[in-house]
């Protein structure tokens, strides 16, 4: 690493960190009067808790020695408050950048689980998915896990699984756990498509300024560990800015053909699916194929986020709908467009494989897991609040605090 | 380019996209609550449409080859889709920053426009706007056309033309567009100054911040090409600092000696007037000139922003009066005060000619073909809606959004 | 310095000028409906006018030549207008991102007089104050003044003061002043609990946002000086990241052993204390450290908080609460922690006492002038305003501006 890697190492950190209170005002500004306290609580929660549990022994368990494959995650005591450390400045700045990704993976599950959780028990979950689940899945994906090795394992030739900047271990992490938790706290009462009004559209773009703003740390920062100029790093900076642009376009574009307006949340959803769509590919296709990838994720994700009213699971927020549809997108788009590997660029099926397998394998286990402790936490302490608190609203009745205090 | 320089284009490029996400909220605040989501809407739309024609073919239209004084714009076609950057790290991070400014150009358009727009004539005119009228005139400021021989071309020794980050590309570009939109557009129903109560000071003042923030990408980023240690980089900072500081002052004094009181919407005003003058001459001009620049343009555009109600045309939000007018006036002041060559700093006359012959052929061919533009979206689809949707308000008629579902 | 030191200065000086606009929304979620425009001005106002003193004379004063110990400032007049910086891009650099401290710093002292003050005596009080008090106090920490001497002068052999980013210069400081202000300017009518119910906890969380996405520019941003690879900056960042992590959680948990439910306020609050704590020893003391500063400012401020209510002061919005209180224990930690001179970690009492002496010279300075610059404008001027001016709002009255214009 030279300085002025570093000095984008740095911006990219700070940017990254912006983006789960950005998020906080995104879930925030999508719910009711009633909801906004507890949907930005389970954000500033889950960045509290894990910075700290990252800190402790989380950025510990992010790498393995590389000795098998089969290695789970790295041993959380070796690097306990990261004491091995102290005198390796560009270890620290790694450290730093990786807490913002676990922070705001976590972060993201909260979406699917509005008006209706309790704040102690998100809290639990967020610390214990972070252990199990997130840690050990960053080692698979970015600290020589299975998932790193995965290419090679399967004898493939200069093909390894491409996921830049977590469409794997972020966005299908995530969706994935999402939808179990969905499934876990049941559908709120009164569950129907008048529980979507947002009780702040400019509330919800604030958020997607600072996601949008933030997510060209998320996916071009680590490109700061190498030489910036020798880097493809303005092909990733292009490619975050087409892909979501795309996105709003294809977004709006399939809402017209289905006879509807072209609405603000329909924007800032579709330029959150494309920024999900072409976090994993995002240093290894040109601009154009990113352009394409944002236009099918907008179109997508619109597409998804009806399933929920069709299979009647209460992902609140979308998370399945966006991260998890154009997460699976993304992830699977450099099997078929990666420079050189990719199967209409010149590869064979290789790098489609281990795309698939890594995505698969990446949203079972989470979903299998998140399912597992979110269950766990109801049956024992109880995840979701009652009936009469939620008629009385998660903000008065968990936090003791209104969102607003209006003139009379 | 080195890897510090590298850095600092990568931030600026983050910094300047924020921007329109920024504007959306400056502008989305100066409305009423039934004009929130269009106003918000125009910016969102100009930013994924313009970013999608830049990598089509808009970045290859703004470079000429400077083989003639002549030439137009760039062939779009050899650029297609940036096939050509594939393996140009430095070129590509020159594209991404600048489909930045491409993108927030179109934007400030639309503020003069309010309540009134059909969405997808908007649409239409950003698209063709950027095509012939930005891209071409990037390329005659900054792209090697003829705004940039201009001084050699008249025999002018060592005088070229100063626009360094967008006075006339920017700010008198869009100002003249906004003003031909008004005039295509006509006035709101009920044009009083009752209509100029912004429904939220708070998101305009949150619009503000983020616009002077990402003003430091805007006016420093290109230092980056070169070496930043050995640059005006500093000197731009401290200008971007001090002249929207001094515009804050000149605005709320002048507001002063008229009787008013201080508001907040009036300081948001200075800042923006003293960003936009300062804009061209950034890095050209001592501190203290940029002083006198920021409360020269605080007072003159607050004077200009009557200008609307005596001449009545609804430039809704003042894009004339702020950007057209503080674009003007710091267009020209490196005819004054640049260094060396400016009349009052030891220059000729030369200096001035330049500045104003860029700033009125630009302020002229914006204007005509943003009429022409205009005019015939008018004629054919239909640009304005119509009176019932109006009354109705924009927002409900045209996007089928509310910015807010208040509790009851 | 190098270009990726520059980088990182060019983008730490964004990020601390956006602090101050985000310190406004912060503020004017803090307060009621019909006070919002006052808090958010005072910061606007601050902005602009220490910005310009900055430039007229400012950056001059903030650095002594070494000479004696006793220099109260530097020269105000030899960098008039910042005339000597013309050709010196490093000084120029460094002079814009020391604006922004200066900036900041006055306008924090504006949370103690909400909903109370004349914007004209507080422009007055911010010039005095940050020409007799800031300016001086930041050329003892930072300009070779006494405080930088103490260690030396007291015969401690390679002990100095520890006050990277600000604990005395800026917290201590302005808690100080703040003190001084509500004591001058005396109780809100109705002065009660009541008074606090933040009339949006959203712009509240999106200033707590912007403030700590700035905070890595405020507490990492001068290592830009020196080589970023050979740095503790990414020390600076873990530590910018924990420890307001752990403060949200000390702040939550204490709350919840006072039997009260974790509110929003409470965890932006616990937030930026553990930021000021960490403010001063960022750069000096270990992660595990860092968190244990976190988790103790965040129940210490949240304690303090309380002792307005008791002691019947009308500190607003709690910045002796929290910036006195975490800028005092952070200030104090390094003598304790510090690595190798902190009691704790191997030191004597050397470290700790010139931390007690320099805690306590700039509170009692910044409190004793700010309180007779405080006096003398009220007993003048006035500074206040009147009863009727107070039930009818500030807002209304001194800004003739209103928030919110609502749809009926």
């Amino acid at each position: 690493m030279d300085t002025g890697g570093a000095a984008w190492l740095l911006a990219a950190t700070a940017l990254v960190l912006l983006m789960t209170p950005g998020l906080a005002l995104f879930y925030g500004g999508l719910v009711r009067e009633k909801g906004v306290i507890s949907m930005m609580m389970m954000s500033f929660g889950a960045l509290a808790l894990v910075a700290v549990l990252w800190v402790l022994y989380g950025w510990s368990m992010t790498a393995v020695d590389g000795s098998s494959f089969f290695q789970f995650a790295g041993d959380p005591l070796t690097g306990l408050g990261m004491s091995g450390l102290a005198d390796d400045n560009v270890g620290m700045l790694g450290s730093a950048y990786g807490a913002t990704f676990a922070i705001i993976t976590v972060a993201l599950i909260s979406g699917a689980i509005a008006d209706r959780a309790r704040f102690g028990s998100w809290l639990l979950f967020a610390g214990i998915f972070a252990t199990v689940v997130y840690f050990p899945v960053a080692a698979w994906v970015w600290g020589g896990g299975w998932i790193m090795q995965l290419g090679t394992a399967l004898g493939f030739s200069g093909v390894e699984v491409i996921d830049y900047a977590g469409g794997t271990a972020v966005h299908i992490n995530a969706g994935a756990a999402a939808l179990a938790l969905a499934l876990v706290l049941g559908r709120r009462q009164g569950f129907d498509r008048s529980l979507s009004a947002p009780h702040s559209v400019p509330l919800v773009l604030i958020g997607t300024a600072i996601l949008w703003f933030g997510w060209f740390g998320f996916n071009a920062g680590a490109e700061g560990n190498g030489n910036l100029v020798d880097s493809v790093v303005g092909l990733i900076m292009v490619n975050t800015i087409v892909a979501p642009a795309a996105g709003i376009l294809g977004w709006l574009a399939f809402e017209r053909l289905r006879g509807k307006k072209p609405t603000a949340i329909g924007a800032a959803s579709g330029a959150i699916a494309g920024l999900v769509g072409i976090t994993p590919a995002c240093a290894d296709i040109a601009p154009g194929w990113a352009l394409l990838l944002g236009l099918v994720c907008g179109v997508a994700a619109n597409y998804a986020c009806d399933l929920k009213w069709l299979a009647k699971f209460d992902d609140s927020l979308d998370v399945v709908g966006i991260h998890l549809t154009a997460g699976l997108i993304g992830s699977l788009w450099p099997g078929l467009f990666a420079h050189e590997t990719g199967i209409i660029n010149g590869g064979g099926p290789e790098q489609f494989i281990v795309q698939v397998i890594a995505s698969v394998a990446v949203l079972v286990y989470s979903f299998v897991v998140s399912f597992i402790i979110g269950t766990l936490i109801q049956k024992t302490v109880g995840f979701r609040i009652t009936s009469e608190e939620e008629i009385a609203g998660v903000d008065e009745s968990v936090h003791g605090e209104r969102a607003y205090a209006r003139a009379a």
